[in-house]
């Protein structure tokens, strides 16, 4: 199956960066018990404000004042999902734009409900490997745990019905990422299969996707843009990497120094 | 405003780290989601011995037997709230001396209510930057998420009010650190402003200053030791690092090899 | 008292790391929430599929399709508690093979008796420091806080009598690591006071036993297989370090490139 697509450009990324660094976005942060610590250091490598707020008395508060909202199914248990229905809604009434990262969705079936329920509040955006998304979109059983067991190619047709169905941008990540708002579908090539081997980028990425969010102009283009940049830091630190330990430490480097100049005089391949 | 310090010098600071290292401090960290490994990560490099023990089944029995207790109210919710009261209370009891960390207090209701019912059970140091400790001092409405939006100059005189009021050495820290026990105040300069840009590096001073504690002669000048200490290691690590990837790495290295020896030999400033 | 044991060679390591290489096991991890992050990036490096699940709602169903199970009591609480008994009970019924690290068990009440309750699932295995396996075989009232106080060798007895009692592979880790079936003790002699040094290289090494363990032909040979190899990373790693953040680094570097084909090649001393 041929996929028409559009590849994102070096230009796009930088005129993103530009914006995100501009603006400092706080991003409400509802992840799994294993990320934190790593998405809150990517997140302030790039240059947002990350916040985990988590408990039922204070998720709802603090996502009407937040830029951007995550929520990231991968270590779900009821209380935890009961604050996060709590933020969803309040991000939904508050005009905060939210992403929803379906973590393992397909596999197991508590997760799998959670997440559908999840959708009800209109998130802006969901980001998820191929097994995932094409769960979500209700047309296959899931992966092997946490990892896909489909090429993010073949689930792009499930992305566009997911992102139709929901109004949600939907990202499906792999070795190529596709965005697509249902109609359009953006590509990035960027990446190394390195970055699999280190737990949390792919939750890293859906937390960054929610602070391109914030205030986006084009949101087609913001998530499309947390997924090129983070894939650029991700070749820059395989290249200073011996593994996955000097990896991880790279690409919070890569992140820290990325500068909007750099990347405009950048050639694109495509 | 002018602030009557007293600038913190290297021989004290080699002098406290000299008697932090002959007792290896057992540090009882209840600390929150986000920053637990990093916190026993620095507690282990600069010489203590932490342990996390967090159910309402257990803080208290830890509690009365540790050398310390750390107390972050980062991610709090109602499980860990009670285990956190039944801890200080038994730590009060024991005579342990136990460190509040205010995270984010003033900007949600719930743990600005919490943090101030942990104060009746007495800390002996309360650690925060300057919109956490004006507002716990009821003097202003709280930062932006986790962060600051105050100098930490403009909360000392909410510090000393503090203090007072509470019994607790009260460190607010940011550009310069001020530690006062309401009337005397200590002041260190060192550090580095990557160190905000690492997640957690406030919360593993918490817990440094609870380790600190631990048998302190002197109050003031244990907590002022720990402020001092990760400064110094802050400026070290970034002389060593690209971005925050490597900031981290060589702020935990440089923690592991400061020493009591070569502090005595440093000359100071001020 | 001297212990009558064989020492693992490099040749026994090679074979089984091609081993788990070869098969990618899906680990399911129930650890302490200080070193969840750390216990998924070693699994990752080494080259197995972790997968943190951690709610009642969803323990019992993935620990039926995991091909392996860790579960570690370091920040037990009743709900996680509940979870880890329905995994345990799941794993048993499946006959996925299941690790119990009894952190800090002798030490608090609430956690041995927890622990003592787990061993009616019939784990594996059950990797420990000295203090927790003579509390788990109930010869001695534990360490300080997380830590020994007694030496590996001194736990050998109580590890054989715990093997007989359990029917679980015992590893006994220390300065030598002590691996026993109740019969016959193998030692593994690598390893580096550094990893002490650093939070959860015990809690993963037990995660690294688990997947070791899935398949396993040869039960005593897979857990010491994991002691050995996390050993020679960990002196690869103090080769390499100047602190405990680089060690951490190096490590994970040291446990992704460690090759079946050059451990073959290295010479035993033994």
């Amino acid at each position: 199956m041929t996929i028409t697509h559009t590849p994102v450009t070096y230009q796009q990324l930088a005129g993103e960066l530009q914006r995100l660094r501009d603006n400092t976005p706080l991003v409400h942060v509802m992840t799994n018990e294993v990320v934190q610590e790593f998405t809150a250091n990517v997140l302030l490598a790039i240059g947002a404000a990350p916040a985990m707020i988590v408990a039922e008395e204070e998720a709802g508060e603090f996502a009407a004042i937040a830029s951007a909202l995550l929520i990231n199914v991968g270590t779900l248990y009821p209380a935890r999902l009961a604050a996060m229905k709590i933020a969803a809604a309040a991000a939904q009434k508050a005009g905060t734009p939210w992403v929803l990262d379906p973590v393992a969705v397909g596999v197991l079936s508590y997760r799998s409900d959670a997440a559908r329920e999840l959708l009800a509040f209109k998130p802006a955006a969901i980001r998820g490997n191929a097994s995932e998304i094409l769960a979500l979109a209700g047309l296959a059983a899931g992966g092997r745990g946490v990892d896909s067991t489909a090429s993010s190619q073949s689930a792009v047709k499930a992305a566009k019905q997911l992102a139709r169905d929901t109004g949600a941008i939907v990202a499906v990540t792999g070795e190529t990422d596709y965005i697509t708002d249902g109609e359009r579908v953006l590509a990035t090539l960027w990446g190394h299969v390195r970055m699999t081997r280190v737990v949390g980028t792919g939750c890293a990425l859906s937390a960054v996707v929610a602070a391109f969010l914030a205030d986006a102009p084009d949101r087609l283009l913001a998530v499309a843009a947390a997924c090129g940049i983070l894939g650029v830091c991700g070749e820059r630190a395989f290249d200073c990497s011996e593994g996955t330990g000097s990896f991880k430490m790279s690409f919070l480097d890569a992140l820290t120094v990325i500068a909007p100049a750099q990347l405009r005089t950048a050639e694109d391949n495509a």
